[in-house]
């Protein structure tokens, strides 16, 4: 009998959310499971690592269920780290972060917790996968995406992934899918909207609130594949040289 | 007489770390600068925006220096946000983050705080630029790094900067610096060592240490030109598609 791959399991929005639940079941008909997340919702911690706190890490594994159950104290990235480094007997065959709650396509990347995770286990060779769902909401149905998920997961498994990527799939919240696209980043950003106020105290304090903006509209972005009801899938990679622009600098007056 | 230009400077060792003073001084020369950098330190937290907290921004500027200084409670990349958004009247010329106490070349871009603030700079459509030292302590030489600063800010005011890139500066740790390098980002990453420890009530817990391991020795990596005594320049951008791999990841069987 073959051996069945070794699977770590994580995400940003802690190890009691539903995204992550339904990724366990999906992974569990896949291969051995082990879970380490964050004990915390840890969105919005980009690729923040913990420099100079204590992380702390707890078994919390019950007979009920097929996988090892890991809470942990860090960020993303840390869970990662952790399970490779001190929990796992080996390196695991795949990691998947998720099921975010909200949306990670476009430049949400930068600031996702659960691609962080992914990436991280990219830069340590792991083959990885950050799986979202555009709907922020507890309740999402997440039931939908579990094929889809499972075929992502078994076509990385057996082929592998171009080195140095991790890939960013992203499900738009519709009723049926159109399919699966592979596509690029598209170019937007967040315009702020500090919601200022004022505390007990009489100080000022804000909220960071915004509107995202997208400023492209090509057919082959993550951004048109989800608002036309198709799954995105984002190869993403940790190589931040931006190669095209080393020539033009070059020509620069730095002697 | 021409204007000067507008200078937002931060970055990630808290607004008091004399890296931030070294490039305040330098900025100074060059343009009307406005200051607004975390109020403790923030090594270490990639692109964390926070979400789930409240966000303090106090002016604390006084009539011995020429710049206007601002402390603020979040994080590099909440402290460019919060500048562009709320304090600065106009979008900045340029945003310098740092300089920084320590090594963010290779794959240290992807923990950083000080590019993490250049990065959302860069996303926002400032030119920016991140600074950071071969050198963790408090008390780095910072002076001799203070033409180089002044010549590259001075090119990127003078040429920008291509669409979607901003530069990753590192000096290294040497009497004499042999030039300057435009160069990629070397491959490398971190093997963790956790550093497992009681607490006084009897609970293991965690530090995260661990060993850099430099996977990439080409001539033209960051790593290489700063082990050879020059600063090295990595143009970075945000987006962080493969596309070299699109056309691979549509041969796979997602239909």
């Amino acid at each position: 009998m073959q051996k069945k791959p070794l699977i770590l399991v994580t995400n940003d929005d802690g190890i009691t959310a539903p995204g992550i639940r339904t990724l366990l079941e999906v992974m569990n008909e896949i291969g051995d499971v082990v879970v380490l997340a964050p004990d915390s919702p840890q969105s919005g911690m980009g690729h923040a690592i913990t420099l100079d706190s204590t992380i702390y890490c707890e078994n919390i594994s019950t007979d009920d269920v097929p996988q090892n159950e890991f809470r942990c104290s860090g960020t993303p990235a840390d869970c990662v780290k952790m399970a490779v480094s001190e929990i796992m007997d080996r390196k695991p065959d795949l990691c998947v972060s998720g099921i975010n709650h909200g949306n990670n396509s476009s430049i949400n990347v930068i600031y996702s917790g659960t691609m962080s995770a992914a990436i991280e286990a990219g830069i340590e060779g792991i083959p990885a996968i950050g799986f979202s769902l555009l709907d922020f909401s507890w309740n999402a149905d997440f039931k939908p995406l579990k094929p889809i998920v499972k075929k992502i997961a078994q076509e990385v498994l057996k082929n592998g992934l171009p080195d140095g990527v991790v890939l960013n799939v992203n499900f738009p919240k519709v009723k049926k899918f159109e399919g699966i696209k592979i596509c690029r980043q598209a170019r937007a950003n967040w315009v702020e909207e500090f919601d200022k106020r004022i505390n007990p105290q009489g100080k000022e304090y804000y909220w960071l609130t915004g509107k995202f903006v997208n400023l492209d509209h090509g057919e082959d972005t993550d951004v048109w594949a989800l608002e036309n009801g198709f799954v995105s899938v984002v190869p993403v990679h940790f190589d931040l040289t931006a190669h095209h622009t080393i020539a033009e600098l070059n020509q620069w007056d730095l002697k």
